[in-house]
């Protein structure tokens, strides 16, 4: 293959070519990361971020370009094998990404985005040996590294796919628990080991969190339309949808957990729960996640809801759902539902069946549309009546 | 007019004259504004900083003379129209207000901000050229710009003004939601159309909130007796009195809100919501504002109330009152009031006229003195008693 | 006392004789402390750090060695006297651990910080003097200074010591209220003096907190196991076994409360509050502590218990407890406990006694096994059952 092209359609026409190379495998995910490692001097990766990202069939061309570079048509005998591959880029690599990307120079932009890495890679010697990494997914099965789980943690959080979506078993194994100053992650070990020198000298880092898992501000720049008023309420692989604030306080979005459209979230959305477009989820309301706590069904908050502040939900809801202030709608509780209730749930719930009997688990009523969930203040029962609420977020919040 | 004075008998004769220049409109408030623009080089002005703030009717003297440096009585023809002005400050006005200034030198302190601004302010020529404004409101009407609005954020903040008392209407509007680092403002759109180079120089700014406003930790200095454990607490705007201590965790207060005395906030004071000196807002504790959420009336708290952990509170309170760990008390619940219970209330409630009933809707019970609300431990009934118990804060906690 | 070793044989041996001197008194507590001072310069005390920390006797004879640096053998006059004491050490101090410590150079690690700080001190003339203080507790007794409180402050974030174990009574009189931008404590006061000039320049520090205490992770570096995912939520002071992992958002764990094994913290642990190996405190879950709110007795939650979301415990509960999400259990709450069940609660409460009745008070339950506070939800009444549910952390949260 003639490594520098003139014009785009040369890099088009050679790309194409390399797609139909015996050892191509088109990609279910793939972007170059830029690795941050441990301080002890050991190599092991501690964090670092996607410089690009591409998912399911977008971008071949670049792909095809990256993947030559990095030496996977065998000219480094690296293996086309197994779920996700992890390949250093080195400096002759970038060499090749340069002729290749040519016709691309570099402009700044939303646009092209794997054409700037190509121009902007740094020399790949010394100190950035190896930082620089392609990183392949070619299917979603259970992540084998950091760097293809932070792949599709990045993929949730730049909305390219929907939280449950992606294989995320043993993510916790993958990541190191690291001390956080910023962006940049520090080995705990490194800091006992010179936690007297750092003190004496005052260049102890400023630690803001220990954890796993980054923060989604420290990974993903927002769409305008997004507000998240504290950086760690959202965790990196939450699924933010335009149009979502978050406020501070209680609230928090884990990874794998987000809105799916506009939304005001003061409250906590655990790990796998989602909350639909128009959704209000009050202050300090919580959605049952299955990490913790003993639940184990995956919860969808409808559209246009609104959980009140301080209620717990721990069953999936459907939409124009009301639940009061402090009420927990749990799959273990018991509410009443009168028979003319029903027969109103009935007409805007056409597929749910009703039994003969007017007290119904929690459990027995997921997925409801325009239930209302109260303790009726008078008998301290737990009932479900019509929603006659109509849930409308402010526009001024969301715009 | 001479513009050069030796004495502050010079200076205060002059200024007092001024003062009967046909042209003068006595200000609501002005302030000097130090601005801060986008990165994208357009001139949009993304957050700022008040370098000094006067209220209603204060320094007018000084008042004059910045409106005289700012070219307000017809020299550049600026117009003294409309609710507010925003004025930039040029090389001339900074030569003027350094001449008129001349027996004030700067001199550290609490005391003169505006000789100190007059002292200190750079040349505002180059980079510095328009970014230091004098802004004016005449009235206290809708704002028209990101610094009028800050001045009024900025009067609530210092605890000039008490929440509701100033007119905020479309105040969303008039500010961009922008990304901040510490107190930095970024444009969104900057760190997305660089994002690349950022990520490989390593040069990303460290994100702690995507929002329109800024903190109040970020504006204000707070007096000796508040404490704020995390700055992402408190919004900008928020009216933290003496003796204020908001602790982590689910507290939040947010602008145009807040504490009227001494106050213990470990919970949600929203929007449009104040509480009184003395009371206690506990862990979760959520008293609903006018912003989302479907309330519309603000709330207030009266002094020396404790809202127990995880309550919500959705009707103004009197005095004296309690609410019990996790009950929610929304205008439209019912409540269970004794006839003897009616008559102790009716003694320290004598404006309330009492129905001849027992069971009352929350909006039926707004502003009531020392009432003791629970839910019945036994019946699940929410009910309403006469508090006995003396809500005293902890000395320790708010010296 | 010849003054230079040349092995470690010769230190100890000297060390333990200087034991046996008239004047020597064993310590409870001490260590070296580096302090910050008053940008006023007044040469008050802000916060500082423990350089190294020693808990009951341990490393008496480096305790030894820095006593006599210090002076507190007599050459200076420095006296042995009252249950704490702060000395600074001087260059002459440093110079003689240098000698002292001459047969343990510096070695980075985890062990003999002791000696790391005696070879790592900075020369203490010019603007390192008076920082440096040799900080000894000699008994448990109430705290005297910033420094004897921040020394038990480590004490318990370092696990030497549980909650409750330390007499602190007082420590808010000793630590002065101020602005935190990362670890550094800037004097309020020194802020309002300069706010003009520092607002100008550009020059205000970036503010996170006001508040007494400094944060956990300003103090510690805590051990793998143990995750904080935003630094705002653990106060300096608090006690964080192994495996502790304390989420974001409505969680907060106050000093002189904490963990005492491997626990999930998603909510908050007050003042005077511990939680056993194996519990889960849900999000938005409120442990009340005796600081403010009116509650007085300290509460301890037992081994793998499960406080559900938004729940309120102001009673101590012993193991394998539940309250249900929303659940408040007061002191002063009537639970109904049917009679079968009683008999079932007596087998894993053999030191309860029964009275014969079904309605208990909540501080009559104080400490109860196996326990599952709930609400009826047809009901409205609080009642107890036997649990029978098995609480299991999730290992990968907590490994």
């Amino acid at each position: 293959m003639k490594e520098v092209f003139k014009t785009a359609t040369d890099f088009e026409a050679a790309m194409d070519k390399l797609q139909q190379h015996p050892m191509f495998r088109k990609p279910f995910a793939w972007g170059v990361f830029k690795a941050q490692t441990s301080q002890m001097g050991d190599g092991k990766v501690l964090t670092g971020t996607f410089l690009c990202c591409n998912w399911i069939g977008k971008n071949l061309r670049s792909f095809a370009a990256f993947a030559h570079a990095a030496g996977m048509f065998g000219e480094n005998g690296q293996a086309w094998e197994g779920p996700e591959a992890v390949i250093p880029l080195t400096e002759a690599s970038r060499h090749k990404l340069l002729a290749m990307f040519k016709p691309y120079p570099y402009i700044s932009g939303v646009a092209h985005q794997n054409a700037q890495v190509a121009n902007l890679l740094p020399n790949l010697r010394d100190e950035n040996k190896g930082l620089y990494q392609l990183v392949v997914l070619f299917k979603n099965a259970k992540p084998k590294s950091l760097q293809s789980a932070y792949l599709k943690l990045t993929g949730l959080s730049e909305c390219f796919i929907k939280p449950r979506e992606l294989n995320l078993e043993g993510v916790f194994n993958l990541l190191p628990n690291v001390a956080w100053a910023g962006n940049k992650a520090y080995d705990l070990a490194w800091l006992r080991e010179h936690e007297v020198r750092l003190r004496i000298e005052g260049k102890m880092p400023v630690i803001d969190y220990v954890d796993k898992f980054p923060r989604y501000l420290g990974q993903v720049i927002p769409p305008d339309s997004v507000r998240i008023l504290a950086s760690h309420n959202v965790r990196f692989g939450a699924h933010l949808a335009e149009g979502t604030t978050v406020m501070p306080g209680a609230s928090y979005i884990n990874y794998n957990a987000g809105t799916l459209g506009r939304a005001m979230v003061e409250g906590r959305i655990s790990s796998s729960a989602t909350v639909g477009e128009g959704t209000d989820v009050g202050g300090g309301a919580s959605i049952l996640g299955v990490l913790s706590g003993g639940n184990s069904t995956p919860i969808n908050i409808g559209k246009n809801c609104l959980l009140g502040a301080n209620s717990v939900t721990g069953i999936p809801l459907g939409n124009n759902c009301v639940v009061d202030a402090g009420v927990a709608v749990l799959p273990g509780g018991k509410f009443y539902i009168p028979p003319e209730v029903q027969a109103q749930l009935a007409k805007v719930n056409p597929r749910m069946i009703w039994e003969a009997k007017s007290s119904f688990k929690g459990s027995e009523l997921f997925g409801l549309n325009q239930a209302h969930f109260r303790q009726d203040s008078q008998t301290g029962k737990l009932v479900v009546r019509l929603s006659t609420h109509k849930v409308t977020l402010n526009e001024a919040l969301h715009a």
